[in-house]
């Protein structure tokens, strides 16, 4: 079963594409590494507690190797925007554990048994630990939020807490449902996975005090960015190989979660193929041998090429958001995040 | 089975007590009843959301006919301390989401199907919408936070949300296990019951601007009273009725929940009894046999009796945190709060 490939010279308008080379988060690693060692050095300190069992499960998702783009957005927004206090590192890190609190509760709701290739937390210590540790990693992230001492960024962050708790709980209803449309399932994923990329971006001109117009810009930013990776998530669960990405193609499939590729497969497919879909997914009739089909109708109907075109779309809005501001490293940095984000499902 | 009757006229030194009418919680309800019930309006909006899942589940808890002590001990202490803007009530609805969402995390940690003689939202709903709307009202709750504006108040009740979560891990590991000691098992009981009781008083003069030594009077008296109330509620789960407590006799019995009067009761017992005591909570032959015998273990050797007493202890301390102000009717009620929860287990 071979990927999905992504032609790098878009034959879209993606002018941010320079066509050359290899689009790589490495630009963005490099500007912003010693503020993220100083930020992973805040993340394991504060995980730290006198109950063992906390910094223990913590840990096991902190090390799991995500790539913790959330809090390089912040980073790398604050620096753009000519930030130059430290408050920037106390948000990214509390960005970071929104996102592990987050990801801890999900494989709970998700009865998910692997993450990241690895054993969940909550195959490990049970989901009891992984509920209360979400809980604490939560309170953890508010108290470096009022730590970091401004109202306007605690506003921006508490509000995509409730929104992303929010969007995880309109998950559950449309999560079997076939029938739900491309513009619900959009509606999930911009609470769930967007409000917090766009969180964390905004965050950072805040904190530079610029105005109104750079905020906003970097809230567009950071909320297509979000919606275009977590598209590009849903493809890849169906075009990847588990070697590469460390996690097995087929896992939303085998879950029954109903995500664009699917929800294009099913409206394009004939009679026949959406009883196929309703076995599958409402069913629960997922075994390889019906991956297999699912992979065949999802490429013979274009499902995951238009699912990544779809994310080419938000990812062209992310970079219209930036266009304003002046070139920079940083801006250019951000702007190839796109780009990679794209490439991630060739 | 009869409940463990507290003589009103304490042999104890509890001057708090007059002895000569029941305590209730008539004059603080009285006392804060038009806030509450802005309280409750703002409860109500707050739990509201676009997804029908939410204020369903929310409601199902809110309209449960708790009693809300916690947010009555932010206005009162606000009041006390004669503050007279408008956030204690914010406050107050921020601090009884806390708590809410502690329970619905708490059913689903504890696989209980009773919570207050009703239901548990997680039989209704299932884990995954009490977890992820639990993660919703703790969204809520920090954002009624940031809206109430004070900083300091923001860095006490974000801190009680990561205690609280320290609590509840530690008491993971100390759940089914008979040789916790009182210290290690007052120690949870400190960071799940008490933070929030002690967070929840010490809004209100942190609000009025009072002086550091009211604030360190507040945190003292809620902490107590958190103890004491704690403490009572495990006395209750073997001392009261199920028609008045709507709550099972004998729920921790058979959810194996190590608590002050098995502890007591397990550490006075016989090599005999502490096999009864294994076999119980440990490996969880319990059915109503066990805790009938369970509970003539507990009165032989007096372990409700001195859980009551423990409970006293802590009541004493709160009653003397708040000796300092001046008589009003506000301190009058607070100190008959102390007497009521101790009456409770009669």
């Amino acid at each position: 079963m071979s990927g999905v490939v992504v032609p790098l010279k878009s034959t879209k308008n993606t002018n941010y594409n320079s066509g050359e080379k290899l689009a790589s988060l490495e630009p963005l690693l490099e500007l912003v590494k010693s503020d993220m060692e100083r930020v992973n050095r805040l993340i394991l300190s504060k995980a730290g507690s006198d109950v063992d069992l906390i910094p223990e499960v913590a840990r096991h998702l902190i090390d799991s190797g995500g790539k913790r783009l959330r809090p390089m957005l912040t980073l790398a927004a604050a620096s753009m925007c000519n930030y130059t206090g430290t408050h920037h590192i106390t948000l990214a890190a509390s960005v970071e554990f929104m996102h592990t609190a987050t990801l801890l509760h999900d494989d709970v709701v998700d009865e998910s048994d692997l993450r990241r290739g690895r054993t969940t937390a909550r195959r490990v210590w049970g989901n009891q630990a992984s509920v209360l540790v979400g809980d604490y990693l939560l309170g953890q992230a508010f108290r470096m939020m009022v730590e970091a001492g401004s109202m306007q960024a605690l506003d921006v962050l508490s509000q995509a807490a409730t929104v992303i708790a929010e969007g995880e709980v309109l998950q559950l209803s449309t999560a079997h449902n076939l029938e739900t449309t491309q513009d619900e399932y959009m509606a999930v994923v911009k609470a769930k996975t967007a409000a917090l990329f766009s969180a964390a971006s905004e965050v950072g001109p805040i904190l530079a005090g610029s105005g109104k117009n750079a905020v906003s810009a970097f809230r567009s930013y950071g909320t297509n960015l979000g919606l275009a990776f977590q598209l590009i998530d849903d493809a890849l669960d169906y075009g990847g190989s588990a070697k590469t990405l460390g996690k097995n193609v087929g896992d939303d499939f085998r879950e029954g979660k109903v995500t664009l590729p699917i929800l294009l497969g099913y409206r394009r497919g004939s009679q026949k193929e959406r009883i196929f879909w309703k076995e599958a997914i409402e069913q629960g009739q997922n075994d390889d041998g019906r991956l297999e089909e699912a992979m065949r109708l999802l490429h013979e109907h274009n499902a995951l090429g238009d699912t990544i075109d779809r994310a080419r779309h938000y990812c062209d809005l992310a970079n219209d958001a930036l266009a304003t501001f002046d070139d920079s490293p940083h801006k250019r940095a951000l702007i190839e995040v796109l780009e990679f984000c794209l490439m991630r499902a060739g």
